[in-house]
């Protein structure tokens, strides 16, 4: 069967990954070294997702700042490990001019006396200011985030997923004691996991990372795993608990109720454009992008069939009352997208453009629905030709109905195929075949947190513990690597 | 008389705006020279601008995207104007790595062979992507926008007028001929009116820049110059007509209609997070912040004064129903936005706090608002001491009237204040006794349009031409410098 994506996941997934993002005009390479530059469809995406989350950090009591891009060079050394994450990928500022040399060529001149990095993070410069902001208990909890750019110099890069420069939000917050900022670590990771299953689509695992995956600085490192069409895993957002380490190297220090001098607990939490990758390979499939409707920046696209010139005005009509009807339809707290497809083209090309692009729901519209006063209906949830005859109140009155049962169905797809390539592993025999020998997958196994234990299994397999699970009542088991006492199963895979 | 600013703006303009600033927590300096952190209450009135701003754009047919950060050195080389205008004053990225060296100390390594500049505008990314987009006329125009940060390496830095880093948005479209390109520069220079004077209550002087003062690169520079309380101007926006320079200089080629291949004409069009200096420095009084009601984060703030423990419960009931109430009306398009302020601070603590953050509206509730079903109102754009109490019924039904009302009054102040300082002048004595022995303001003159006489007047009074009015009949006149004869007035003034 032909596909409007070549190759197909099953041939070749990362090159299919990169043809559904060409094919959807998401984004593509640009002249500058690993970076891509964000097309108006992917750039619309990642509207809808701040839209939705920044609705949340407001709503759980966090107000947006912005602090600079640049960060002093000298602000790394203050946490050690924080040197030891950042110090060996970083864009480094060190002068403020170019000026032509002898051969006409632009070179840098005017030397930095202390050079800047482009923030890779901004504990550091964020630490900084809260070291002024907090002086007494009164001014906790602090909570903040910021929408901004970040720069890591990626030696291998993929769209979305990896990238040296890439958008995200970074909250950070400071806190009076411990469990204060603990609860905020795991209240944002619950703001994440609602968000991915809820609005993305996507089931996601709740853990915590091992200590060799946690954030430079942090005390523990908070997460939500999702699994991608080949069963890797990505991981989709993270939650850090810092503990005192920032407060301690930027001195954020008050005075409690009790008038005693004390540091403060802090937190961060970050979530990027990664999460188009993800959603890219979680529902996608081999005739292109897959939007779940509430991040959908047109939820229906319009297409009138005009065979007899004479016909157009009439049908042009027709397409413009249902346009105007949608509109005025409201679904998730703002009125329905809707797109009139005029482009010259064959009907055809113009209905596989906006495949290739995952908008939910495609009506057709020529004489004939006219006529009848109906629609010719599509959805993406569904094959290509697959469509039906819908009469149009009804379909009006259906439509958001419609997208939420296609929303439902692309998360009830993806947990399905994460819960069937979900194993137990009892063995270590069967834990290295599962990696070996098939496709893999997520493999739930008891580990008795030796961390050469898991050095070992990364080297032999590529595998990596993607996160501790939170779950209520963690069932205690023997170590399949060791045969030591195990807490609880620990979630391994291969990933992005 | 005490204000709630020191000093004030009689005694000194320049620091009266600094403590502005600080006392509505709107920004402060970072370690990074020159680059300021956006506090919260900052942030959401960008947020606000952003929210509006972007609508429009919207609606005019722009869609968003991203582009890097970085841009090669050797991009700027393409455009000999380009060059001259930012290479003197741009961040330089050479290295990739910070290694500590042998006193520990981090530094430098892994030198890129190319070195990139942090944008400081980009024409010139941008133009690399256009040339590759367009190839048809098919594809024009092309019409696109992203809110980024940018960095110009300034030497003498001003928070929100002038830093080395800023929010922006720059708008980029492509065109087939020069007049759809000249019709996109004026109707954004339409778009930017309407927000300023609409929005943020700004009366502005929409005009067309002297060669001398054209962004580097452009064709036409067009912009909108409003007059601060001290009646220097401020530019608060600029449209750009490129012309063919940048269609040229990255060769964005397209064949037309007729099979032909031309150079596409191109504009650009930005505004930046310098409006909130725009907009503090028109309305703002020694006490402080004045928001326009269209643009504030807060509408009302509700401060419960509550004199004896056992009315507490009351007073605080009644205040949360008012603001319940307050929350389901509507104005601009959104619910209002209500605070609530239960700090533990002496009721004018309170008030004067959100006076000085310019919120339109307080109102004070105690046991005899409670008991009469009123609200002691006290609005922004009035004394501090002439408040009134309204019947809470009647308080509510014309809420939003109220907020229209200080819009409007601050807008007629502004625009009173513009006009009474805006003085025609006939000959040259006047003008230079206008700058020299009064307050200045805009000097309307004739001026024969030659650089040398605009280079004079910079050289001896620093008041440059901020524009050439764009009006409907220009009316001829004769140069009051060198008696030659002048096509219509320009506006003279100092500047910002």
């Amino acid at each position: 069967m032909k596909t409007a994506i070549t190759p197909t996941r099953e041939e070749d997934y990362p090159e299919w990954y990169q043809q559904v993002i060409k094919a959807a005009e998401l984004s593509e390479v640009s002249p500058v070294r690993g970076c891509m530059i964000i097309k108006p469809w992917g750039y619309a995406l990642w509207e809808n997702i701040q839209r939705v989350l920044d609705e949340q950090f407001k709503a759980t009591g966090h107000k947006n700042v912005y602090f600079p891009l640049l960060i002093p060079a000298s602000f790394l050394e203050k946490e050690a490990d924080h040197i030891e994450g950042f110090a060996k990928e970083c864009a480094v500022v060190t002068h403020t001019r170019l000026a032509k040399n002898e051969n006409g060529k632009l070179v840098p001149t005017s030397p930095l006396e202390d050079p800047y990095i482009i923030r890779p993070t901004s504990e550091t410069i964020i630490g900084e200011a809260f070291s002024r902001w907090v002086q007494s208990y009164r001014d906790l909890p602090l909570l903040i985030n910021q929408w901004a750019n970040v720069i890591r110099w990626e030696m291998r890069t993929r769209m979305f997923l990896r990238t040296s420069e890439f958008l995200w939000q970074e909250g950070h917050t400071a806190h009076a004691d411990e469990q204060d900022a603990r609860q905020e670590t795991l209240k944002m990771l619950d703001v994440y996991t609602r968000f991915a299953e809820e609005y993305m689509a996507v089931p996601v695992i709740k853990g915590e990372k091992s200590a060799s995956e946690r954030f430079p600085g942090a005390v523990n490192t908070y997460c939500i795993e999702a699994m991608m069409q080949d069963k890797k895993a990505l991981q989709a957002g993270t939650s850090h608990y810092l503990g005192q380490n920032f407060a301690r190297a930027f001195n954020i220090k008050f005075l409690n109720a009790q008038g005693i001098e004390a540091f403060a607990h802090t937190t961060s939490w970050g979530v990027s454009t990664r999460l188009i990758g993800c959603l890219i390979m979680t529902h996608s499939d081999d005739n292109g992008l897959i939007v779940p409707p509430k991040l959908a920046p047109v939820h229906v696209v319009i297409l009138p069939i005009i065979h007899k010139e004479e016909q157009r005005a009439d049908i042009l009509e027709y397409c413009q009352k249902i346009a105007d009807e949608l509109r005025h339809i409201q679904y998730c707290g703002k009125n329905l997208s809707v797109e009139m497809d005029q482009r010259q083209l064959t009907g055809g090309e113009k209905a596989w453009s906006w495949v290739k692009k995952g908008v939910p729901i495609r009506i057709e519209v020529g004489a004939k629905e006219r006529e009848a006063n109906t629609v010719f209906l599509g959805r993406r949830d569904k094959e290509y030709k697959d469509k039906q005859a819908q009469d149009l109140r009804q379909f009006l009155a259906t439509v958001t109905l419609q997208l939420d049962e296609i929303q439902e169905t692309l998360f009830n797809r993806a947990r399905d195929f994460q819960q069937q390539n979900t194993m137990q592993m009892d063995c270590e025999a069967d834990f290295y075949e599962f990696f070996t020998e098939s496709d893999g997958g997520f493999a739930s196994a008891h580990w008795n947190g030796d961390p050469a234990i898991e050095a070992k299994i990364k080297q032999d397999l590529n595998v990596t513990i993607r996160c501790i699970p939170l779950v209520d009542q963690p069932e205690p088991g023997q170590c399949i690597f060791s045969g030591d006492h195990s807490a609880q199963r620990v979630i391994f895979a291969k990933s992005y």
